[in-house]
């Protein structure tokens, strides 16, 4: 089959590599699209250790049952794959299972990605595509649920309803705009403020969402001011322009994973009692309410996605690299 | 009147001070007892800008009422003076009110400490003496209200009983072993680890707390292993203590003022969906449900308290300052 191959740190190759083989409780997936995550872009970096070269990255996956018991089916892949016996699988919250795998990544077990015209998949992971969802839109369900997680961790937190608070989404990235399409169309929010230093891409997210896009130096980020903060970047300044803007007794709600480390105001936390929660999965209930949300369209338009082909993935990765890219996300179409 | 006051970095002098003025809706009170707190050592420590030097530090305060309302009564003093009328007022989060100052500091706003012979504070502040609760022991409730609210924020994010979780308690001071005294005498937990790196310290904790008291080396520290950690010393190596060692979807409270800044592995906090939460006071129903805890000696006996005259006081906070006390909290007699 042909595949985009991560084979060194900013380097991907379309070239043939062998089809995955059906095994046991498990399906053969031909894919039709496959998105570009944040995540997709560390790796390219060199900078994550679960996911070392060569590697088919991709975990943003829809297509059609090739082989298996669904075949025929047009569908989505739920890519978290956990063992489905611990505390946490039992508890509904598998997504923390010690044991969980991402498609995509090939440490500390190997499950090649989406990146690919074939993929191997638990049928457990396998979800029909809704009838009114696009199948080339479809890997947004992906992303989706990782933002309706994490705005409903920050929701179950909250002394009031999301409708009347303050919220600042710090990067306009997918899950940036994805977190703020869900505050804005379904938890009704009203005061949103989006912040990213590229004009571009604010202003493309300014089309499809209800808020104020705004650079990192407007006087719209108003300090000590939001009841909830989610950085979607996860570098040292972001948490930093989190910690600053938060409201006392607020929440922030960190995503991103582009810098482990680095210095944060743990004293304003503390004076201040500020809830820090760190999050980038979901639970397969949030995957199901997802379909359900994409189903009814109830994020509105999803014209922000920008296609590509999968030949051609490697020139995108670049080019968002470069910060070239306007859209908030790229998928790869088979 | 006599007092101890903060007169530089590391120094403090016992002298003669003008006393406190009667305000309308206030009370002088006749200090009886007066503990020292870790903000107070950190005041000393020079490096606490709401505590400017010279000042009268101390806000763990009983005594009788000298003048006003209440004159004659027994009394503990809430030391959190707030509006009482903003939004956090209002919805039962007073501790958080941006107006809010406490005693025993004066920036931005002077409130005189209780290391003197008489303290003005406003008449809502003052709470009458439980019966059954010695007058110098008294000054336990203030920090005991603080670690009430911490384990209670605590037992509010987890998904399980505090009874079945494991609790790792970081500081054997008075904050740690009182976190630890509610944990296993009132949610009875029954899996505590206290780790301090002072040996007398850890015994004078194992007398009155079931639990393994251990030095940061022992094998009892187990990484990813806690349902919930209390950093009650908050440097930046006890909050890599606390992030190393909590397990996926856990908690981590975080009640100490020590360092302000240093790094943190956000990572593992992304990947592994932990909660860290700042705190360091306590709500008006905090400090009641305290008065009541005490009363009913709930959390056991309090002959862990060590006491000292006002007028040595400069030496008790020399003794706490190079590790030579064992007494996880020292209350000054006036």
């Amino acid at each position: 089959m042909h595949a985009l191959v991560y084979t060194g740190t900013q380097e991907l190759i379309y070239r043939e590599e062998k089809n995955p083989k059906i095994v046991n409780g498990e399906s053969i997936v031909k894919v039709s699209a496959s998105g570009i995550c944040g995540s997709d872009m560390h790796a390219y970096h060199g900078k994550d250790n679960r996911r070392v070269p060569p590697l088919i990255l991709g975990h943003e996956i829809s297509g059609t049952v090739d082989k298996g018991k669904f075949a025929g089916k047009k569908v989505i892949l739920n890519p978290l794959i956990t063992c489905g016996g611990c505390e946490y699988c039992s508890n509904g919250r598998e997504h923390l299972c010690g044991k969980r795998i991402i498609l995509g990544m090939n440490k500390p077990i190997e499950r090649q990605g989406g990146f690919a015209e074939y993929v191997s998949i638990p049928d457990q992971n396998i979800y029909e595509l809704p009838k009114t969802l696009d199948i080339n839109e479809a890997p947004i369900a992906e992303p989706t649920a990782v933002a309706l997680h994490a705005v409903e961790l920050g929701e179950m937190e909250l002394s009031k309803s999301l409708k009347d608070t303050k919220a600042l989404v710090i990067g306009g990235g997918a899950i940036g705009l994805l977190s703020g399409l869900i505050l804005s169309k379904i938890k009704k929010c009203e005061e949103i403020v989006i912040v990213d230093p590229n004009k571009n891409r604010l202003r493309e997210c300014s089309k499809y969402l209800n808020a104020s896009a705004v650079d990192p130096s407007s006087k719209k980020i108003i300090e000590s001011y939001f009841d909830i903060v989610f950085d979607t970047v996860g570098l040292e300044a972001t948490r930093q322009q989190a910690i600053k803007t938060i409201r006392p007794g607020g929440t922030i709600i960190h995503i991103g994973l582009t810098q482990p480390g680095g210095t944060f105001d743990f004293r304003k936390a503390t004076l201040q009692e500020i809830t820090f929660i760190g999050t980038y999965c979901y639970t397969n209930k949030d995957f199901e309410k997802t379909l359900n949300i994409l189903s009814k369209k109830e994020i509105g338009s999803l014209d922000w996605i920008e296609y590509r082909k999968l030949k051609e993935g490697s020139r995108a990765f670049k080019e968002i690299h470069g910060g070239l890219c306007t859209a908030p996300k790229i998928i790869l179409l088979i």
